[in-house]
């Protein structure tokens, strides 16, 4: 008979961060979702998959060790409900415009602007033309890398 | 005879980051130079100052708490020279293309294309065309807030 092979119980030498080390080996190789390891890469956009969350919303990211870079598509009439992250967030819409409502405030970036948004500040956004958006989060979303970000689909 | 000033050895009561806080209070007020505050803002390119580096060289920022994201425009034939930070970096071209020295490589940036830089690798980079480049930096370039990058001067 076979000896099992004995679960490892203990943490890995040098694994501080057993949870992203996982992230790490399950995202491996796929551009699309990004590693959180600062690595040189050249990463063309349209060699990142377009993930479609909605039929007005797509998005793809790239992602480095602290930072995420997301391009966001928006069709006109795309509703982004409200939410709330710990991850801050820099916005910047390259074309189109997007209506937020945020700290009982109604702004409207349009194309060539931007928005600074603080960790936990709840936000909603609605696009008001076909939309271009970037968006740099610091630290990376994880709920976008890992898909739980029911809010959006 | 005055008395000398005693030379302060011990650091300031809370200042943990000296060189942080004084460059906080120098740059109040400045949207330009940013603030490393978590706020909401609201910033088009277009109300940031763009500062001429050299006659080839423009460059303006938004700043959040941990985020940078800086508009660089070079004009073709812009050299930046070689230099490292501890900053991560990422590049996304927005128009024409850099031509970056790398890890050993020549790796040119076209746009619609990003290139992730890790902390502390030393990288050059020219200008072919006139180019539109946006850098995300986490932290933020205490260098650039400061003045102190000569090496862009």
């Amino acid at each position: 008979m076979k000896k099992k092979k004995p679960v490892r119980k203990t943490a890995r030498k040098g694994s501080r961060k057993p949870a992203e080390s996982a992230s790490r080996v399950a995202l491996k190789g796929t551009i699309a979702k990004g590693m959180r390891k600062a690595e040189l890469r050249h990463v063309p956009w349209n060699s990142v998959a377009v993930e479609t969350l909605n039929p007005l919303l797509g998005r793809h990211f790239v992602v480095g060790q602290n930072i995420m870079l997301a391009r966001v598509l928006l069709k006109k009439g795309c509703i982004v409900p409200e939410h709330s992250h710990p991850n801050e967030q820099l916005t910047y819409i390259a074309a189109g415009a997007l209506k937020f409502w945020i700290d009982g405030r109604e702004i409207v970036v349009n194309a060539g602007e931007c928005l600074t948004i603080p960790p936990n500040m709840p936000h909603k956004a609605e696009a008001l033309e076909d939309t271009v958006d970037f968006d740099v989060f610091n630290p990376p979303r994880a709920d976008w890398m890992s898909g739980t970000d029911a809010y959006l689909r």
